[in-house]
């Protein structure tokens, strides 16, 4: 299937401080702001605290999604932002979410890779 | 970071026909019996259906995250599963979860990417 190339996707793994990997709402408000200044388009997302602090967050686009889950216990994240290119070619839009999320979080990257899907 | 391995994420993406990739209520059913199946925790999701009879939907799991987004027009879907590993070893639910997605869209891999992350 030649043309078969939906988009970027970035999983990365970082450490950050216990409060911001706490900061649900603050996240919330950072990822909505992202999204629209990205001009994506949101169709839903959860949002999950868990008893400790953590938190779990996915925002489905109509570009693919975003997600995020926390271990403050462990100082670390999990991130993924995947976006098609069905419509347009979304790459650039995939790094700039990523190094933007990089920035909210005051965070130190671990992992990252790049699968081009 | 020595003990840094949150888990096991599967990308893949599948051609299937275009009744099952439209089939949003049925994958639901399938998601929710699978999760409960697996013994995994469902804390939200988010069903999004457009116009074209596409969709995607993302379930939120204490263990991590599934998605899909399907593009009957394509005849193609995207599809994750990441579990992560701090509770439990995760890794084979992972490729069950896969295999099962597999059986339910009646679909022929395309791409298939393990990532240990």
């Amino acid at each position: 299937m030649s043309n078969y190339n939906p988009g970027l996707h970035i999983l990365a793994g970082f450490s950050a401080s216990v409060s911001s990997l706490s900061g649900m709402e603050a996240c919330r408000q950072f990822f909505d702001d992202t999204t629209a200044k990205l001009g994506l388009v949101k169709v839903g997302d959860v949002y999950h605290r868990f008893p400790n602090g953590a938190f779990t967050a996915v925002v489905c686009l109509t570009e693919s999604h975003v997600s995020i889950h926390t271990w403050p216990e462990h100082g670390l994240a999990t991130f993924d932002v995947f976006l098609s290119n069905f419509n347009n070619d979304n790459t650039e839009k995939v790094k700039q979410f990523y190094a933007a999320t990089l920035l909210h979080f005051g965070a130190t990257e671990i992992s990252k890779q790049e699968v081009k899907r």
